[in-house]
């Protein structure tokens, strides 16, 4: 793990938040390459699951949420983790993870263990009193919830249909931990997938358990490392019906990448309780209305950035030497093309900075002349540029390139006309 | 505005936020459409100030920071209001909002005016003391000033080169309104560009604000309803050198959508004081050192979001009836093309459904059987599709579709196996 972390940040990945004040609490910050790995990964998450879908229409709700949501869904009440203080050192620590009765620092007497809400709160408005109190989401399904009237009344959804949303959530974790893999501030792409009933629901979660396991291995990670665990009766939470991860093998171990879980119409029937809002769907078949059973699969961005990372980090020996590179699929790929002159002559230059500001206008890409061809393969093999492109004197005469494959290191000459058409192929748009 | 509120509802845009809970002081949420729509204003900078240029490079920082980049940023000390109490009903306003000095709600006297913080306030870990408090950032750009080292070591950007992000920021403002123009919760895109020195700052300066103002421009605001402000001296920050501010004609008057600010070399060079970091860029040329100075285009997305609706909001006559169209810029527009069978018959919907999937992996679109094609095409015109097709029985025979233009409500025939080419040069992908 620790290389992971060392490659990520030196190759501009992933930083330490506020490095420069010491960091915070496990905050990371995504560089030049990762934010580009992590809008690619939420763009195909995106396109995959909204845009080619005729069934799932798209919402952004906000963090601030009214506090009576929280009492609906019952994070207020039930969203907490059992606390002990040591009362010799005063420290804090998780009742659940200890494993003797006394202070693991120092030896000290614990106090009864106590409830603490994970749920961040502020204030909003300028006083800081009770009527004022806000929280920060622990999730953003309750977004798709709380506006599923509004969905309903304002466009042409009929069931089965689903609400897609990608965006921020905070858990005031005690132990966040593993890199990005436990924050206190992190990103999820949720849907609720609303059905008729109970028997449908059961139905959807099959699909929806195949649907999300394929979608990472058709992105390229390595099957070995992906696993499904069906969570067992007394691990689920009460109104859930059945849960299964989708868990990928990282380096300190197989865990969570994504749940799906079958809610049943418990969300729903509790907001409509708490709100006094009709919850329900008018069945133009059975003239009946029904309050929709839900399939939630939820995943975590910042988990799924971090298992692409993890899967297409390799060291490998080519031509007796050692290379580092990060064999991303294509469409996730941070830079899809690099743009070499073989070598610093003004023609050679010329050419592939025409070349370079013609791509640019449709891809991320790059521009290098600096060192030897070889070494430039190497930085782009790096940060995974799945194809290289190099303009050399041949080019100036018969108007084609080479283009150089990361994975195979294989090179193929391309008339210059046709690289569009060639990459759109390779790597989509 | 009551129109535009209301639009934005009636078809999916914009929702007020846990509006079964009875809101949340001016949050909003993005519906359907509005959601496609916000994404593409984001896309679109995003592929414009980063990915068509080579002097830029993005960045994703947290939201929640160590509190010490706050105080480096003056923002602990400076980012207040001043707010009065009334000692009578004990309502609380902004002192530089009021007309008297008298509680404009039930005349009662007030109290002096103390500075009030704008940053909301939380607590990180289990423990809720003055050790732990965090703050939800007030803006993106401390992030990138943060960061500004680590980008230094670990990419290759030379000077002058700029820093971009998109992301949320939070300001416990004591008036929010205007619809989404002054929210709590909010989303920024920011630019911090740095550049040598001051003389070099004072020219970025004045192209970036041409670069932001021909922006909005080119995504289609009436130039009638742009203008440029500059800021008065009395108006600017201590440190602020000069600042541009490009305002949208919005129905409650000229207002802000986006700041260019020259901001010299004032926050790199807190934060090397308060961090005790280093923030200069060695300078191959005169093998010098420097602390860049910093040019800062600051927009916000859900201002930008409005102004493109408003802006897009159109009533006019058609064919001798009233119609409304939102008038999108083909690259924002939330659903690309509509397909309709020109009546309900089977080969019609086999043929229209096939070209709907074809095109479904590619853009954003819709498939519509219901009512006359006139109604269908309003439909689309409220939520401003720019192309529909409709297949007829000619299209069985001849393999081509008409195509609906939304503004002009031209029709012209395409064969069906060039449509993705037609559309790609009308609307890019």
């Amino acid at each position: 793990m620790d290389e992971i972390v060392n490659v990520a940040k030196r190759r501009a990945f992933i930083y330490a938040g506020s490095e420069i004040y010491g960091g915070l609490a496990n905050a990371w910050d995504y560089g030049p390459y990762g934010v580009l790995l992590k809008n690619n990964v939420k763009q195909a998450w995106w396109k995959d699951m909204v845009m080619k879908r005729s069934d799932i229409v798209g919402l952004d709700s906000s963090i601030l949420m009214n506090p009576k949501v929280w009492e609906a869904s019952g994070h207020i009440k039930e969203f907490t983790d059992p606390l002990v203080d040591c009362k010799e050192c005063k420290q804090r620590f998780r009742a659940d993870q200890l494993e003797a009765d006394k202070c693991p620092s120092c030896g000290g007497e614990l106090t009864e263990a106590r409830q603490f809400n994970l749920m961040f709160k502020t204030h909003a408005g300028p006083v800081d009193n009770e009527e004022n109190i806000v929280y920060l989401r622990p999730e953003t399904a309750q977004g798709i919830f709380v506006d599923f009237k509004n969905i309903l009344d304002t466009t042409r959804v009929k069931l089965p249909f689903g609400v897609a949303q990608i965006g921020k959530s905070f858990r005031n974790e005690i132990t966040p931990g593993n890199f990005t893999f436990r924050t206190r501030e992190f990103e999820q792409f949720e849907i609720e997938y609303f059905v008729k009933d109970a028997l449908s629901a059961k139905k959807a979660f099959d699909e929806w358990v195949k649907v999300r396991f394929e979608w990472y291995k058709n992105l390229g990670i390595d099957p070995n490392n992906l696993r499904l665990r069906e969570h067992e009766k007394n691990e689920l939470a009460h109104y859930a019906i059945a849960a299964t991860d989708v868990e990928y093998n990282f380096p300190f171990g197989f865990s969570e990448l994504e749940g799906i879980a079958n809610r049943g119409d418990y969300d729903l029937s509790q907001h409509e309780k708490f709100s006094g809002v009709e919850m329900r769907y008018f069945d133009d078949e059975t003239k009946q209305k029904v309050l929709p059973h839900v399939v939630e699969p939820s995943g975590g961005v910042d988990r799924a950035v971090l298992a692409f990372l993890v899967d297409a980090y390799t060291v490998e020996r080519a031509w007796g030497e050692e290379r580092t590179v990060l064999k991303f699929h294509p469409r996730l790929a941070p830079i899809k093309v690099a743009i070499f002159p073989l070598v610093k002559k003004e023609p050679l230059i010329l050419r592939a900075k025409e070349i370079f500001h013609g791509l640019k206008e449709k891809w991320f890409v790059e521009y290098d002349e600096t060192g030897t061809v070889g070494r430039r393969y190497r930085r782009q093999d790096e940060i995974g540029t799945p194809y290289c492109i190099t303009v050399d004197f041949d080019s100036l005469e018969d108007n084609a390139v080479t283009v150089r494959d990361r994975d195979t290191m294989k090179q193929e000459r391309v008339p210059i006309s046709s690289l569009p058409e060639f990459l759109e192929k390779k790597i989509g748009v």
